[in-house]
């Protein structure tokens, strides 16, 4: 894997409360923010940290499903509401499922090595609040092969999809360990969540999430294997970071100590119409991370932060695996020895993660980035750790591990 | 504008049958292919053209609403369908409505501009006789403002958009002018189409296309300004086609005579919540040709074979006039001179275009390019023109002029 053919960098990044279920502010039968909201909200926040909006080249836009959600495609054309100076640039839509908001940087990243653009805002929007349980269910769906295993699946399909994961995984490592590590994992999310003001759980109360997360689950209320506390929340929300380079960022008034550098970066797609190749492992996202890795010249164990795709608990540990930071099998001992935790070896969805901070599908990869760059810069407020290493990693997933986008990001 | 960083190419296109209203085989009441079919079907005509798909390093998909006519999102993930070679490759879908398709093609160039890939497979597809016209339209809207001028608009929204602006060009030039003009423009799009074996309008017998399209609007059954013969068709299709580095085609085994040079390209979105600027102008075409055409340092006027996006034969008059070709209100003149058909100076849209062709919307760009590259490499069959000079322009179009994507091509 050769290494970046030229630096590229993160800076300004920014995101909304992911507003949802568990949210205080949250009214399920008042009318609420569109995507419009969110789009400008995360935009300006990104702009309030750079000099002048003109120097923004291009932007790219993450989003899964407002075609169902919302009704509305075409949202690289939506997002130039952010600023006049968007107008007549470039802007476009990209889309992975879950992992829209990973393609979005990776799409930034290769319009900056491409030397067409020195500045990119990249953005990710979801506002998925607008449909009933079973609808939202339906519609992310849409992430699976429709017209294959989702017409013979489950109502709630990617729940189900997972729980046979979860499934496999206890049946490998035993069904009581599996289920500690993933309630452990979900502590923690809620934990971290606690401390970040733009968290969906940040206004849990509940006394000791560790039992919440032992109750078994019950298949004829959800799934066999997991409980809803296993599951990512459905949020409306967006997050927006720069992609640029040197130059650029010297030029939007920023400081090498105000950026992340981009060591490595992978794109990595599966045949959506087959069946993983292993349930108990996220054999897509080892690939992408193996790939990113390389390109960054380091090993997952060198760096000292990391963002994966917890869309839920059980993905939380085969991330983990994935990365290389536990054999196979080995995701549950390492999440219940603590290493994972704020105070862990390998500090680990700090804001709370799909699971805690919430998961407005498509922008998830860029939310990750943004909490990312937050850590590495000492931005991150309430729930900033002490970042022992140089280098971060985010791992993005889209679907049942079809589509995953993979960065390695240096301070 | 700079010229490209570095040459990138064409090659090997190829695009499937436009089905819908109008082909003979098209059966509203029978089940008919669905999105695997059309990604298979183009992909494979690509990959038979070249030594070993092993050589494509990515691949980019554009599609405009299969979330809502399939159901299905992720279809980076379901392209890897066209062959093993693409597992675990970069892949993914890009959206800007129905220049979805440009917007690959630009990923695409993107891409290979990056250096991180030599040989991208650029698609686009879209199946859309899922649901009733009224449906149709609906999910079409998408394309527009939904929360905005969609609500407020006609049940049939997009035709209404370009009624009025049909009627407002109508206002400038005469309305009578204007209506012989878009009545001569369906006529060549038809006699076009009866030349393309995939046409949707290859079967069409209508003995006289020119009074078919000189008849007087009716706004209780259809539009104030536009008939449905005005109107691009409703298709299921898909188009694919290689971009290509330099040493990308060589190594695929094709010669320089196989491939058309992207001399120029332009990406160019306007703000989706505001009107157009001026409804007689497709002011973001203008815009995006401008810079194309500054890129590969020519004039329109240079160039010897024409595709534009046609959606109404209102919207091709317009963007020969964003094109440069004619000034403001002078498409009109150009049209009925003749220069625009076969044998005139201008040969546009020469296999039939939206209106003749069809427009699989997501698919619609990337099949301009295919017709391009098959025109200045002499592969156009039965409906091939002699191209008197060595560059052809393209022009794809999303939304009411919303995204537009040029690129200007040198054989």
């Amino acid at each position: 894997m050769p290494a970046m053919p030229k630096p590229v960098f993160l800076a300004a990044g920014a995101y909304t409360v992911s507003l949802g279920p568990g949210r205080r502010e949250f009214n399920p039968r008042t009318p609420r923010p569109g995507l419009e909201h969110y789009i400008r909200s995360s935009g300006e926040a990104v702009l309030a940290q750079i000099s002048d909006p003109g120097l923004i080249d291009e932007g790219v836009i993450g989003n899964f499903m407002a075609a169902r959600f919302n009704r509305q495609g075409h949202l690289g054309s939506l997002m130039t509401i952010v600023h006049p100076a968007l107008e007549y640039k470039p802007a476009l839509r990209v889309e992975g499922a879950c992992a829209s908001g990973g393609l979005a940087l990776a799409t930034g990243i290769k319009s900056v090595l491409s030397g067409l653009a020195d500045v990119v805002l990249v953005m990710g929007v979801e506002v998925q609040n607008t449909v009933k349980s079973l609808y939202c269910a339906d519609y992310l769906a849409g992430a699976g092969y429709y017209a294959g295993e989702r017409k013979a699946g489950p109502a709630y399909f990617f729940p189900g999809e997972f729980s046979v994961r979860a499934g496999a995984y206890g049946a490998m490592i035993g069904p009581a360990l599996a289920r500690q590590a993933m309630a452990r994992w979900y502590k923690n999310a809620v934990e971290n969540a606690r401390l970040n003001p733009a968290a969906q759980e940040y206004h849990n109360t509940v006394p000791d999430l560790l039992a919440q997360g032992l109750t078994p689950p019950n298949p004829r209320t959800f799934t066999e294997h997991l409980n809803l506390s296993d599951c990512s929340k459905v949020s409306d929300g967006a997050a927006a970071i720069l992609v640029a380079s040197a130059e650029g960022y010297r030029r939007l008034g920023l400081a090498r100590e105000d950026v992340v550098e981009v060591a490595g970066f992978s794109q990595v797609a599966a045949n959506l119409t087959t069946p993983p190749p292993d349930l108990t492992e996220q054999t897509t996202s080892r690939v992408a991370a193996t790939r990113a890795l390389a390109m960054a010249g380091i090993q997952a164990e060198d760096a000292g932060i990391f963002e994966v795709h917890d869309c839920f608990t059980i993905s939380g540990l085969l991330s983990m695996e994935a990365l290389g930071l536990a054999k196979a099998g080995g995701g549950a001992e390492l999440v219940l020895s603590g290493a994972t935790e704020r105070a862990g070896r390998f500090p680990t969805n700090t804001g709370g993660g799909l699971v805690g901070y919430g998961h407005p599908t498509g922008a998830s990869g860029v939310r990750m980035a943004v909490d990312l760059w937050m850590q590495l810069t000492g931005r991150a407020g309430a729930f900033q750790v002490p970042v022992a290493r140089e280098h971060g990693i985010l791992a993005s997933m889209g679907g049942n591990d079809k589509t995953v986008v993979s960065l390695v990001l240096r301070r």
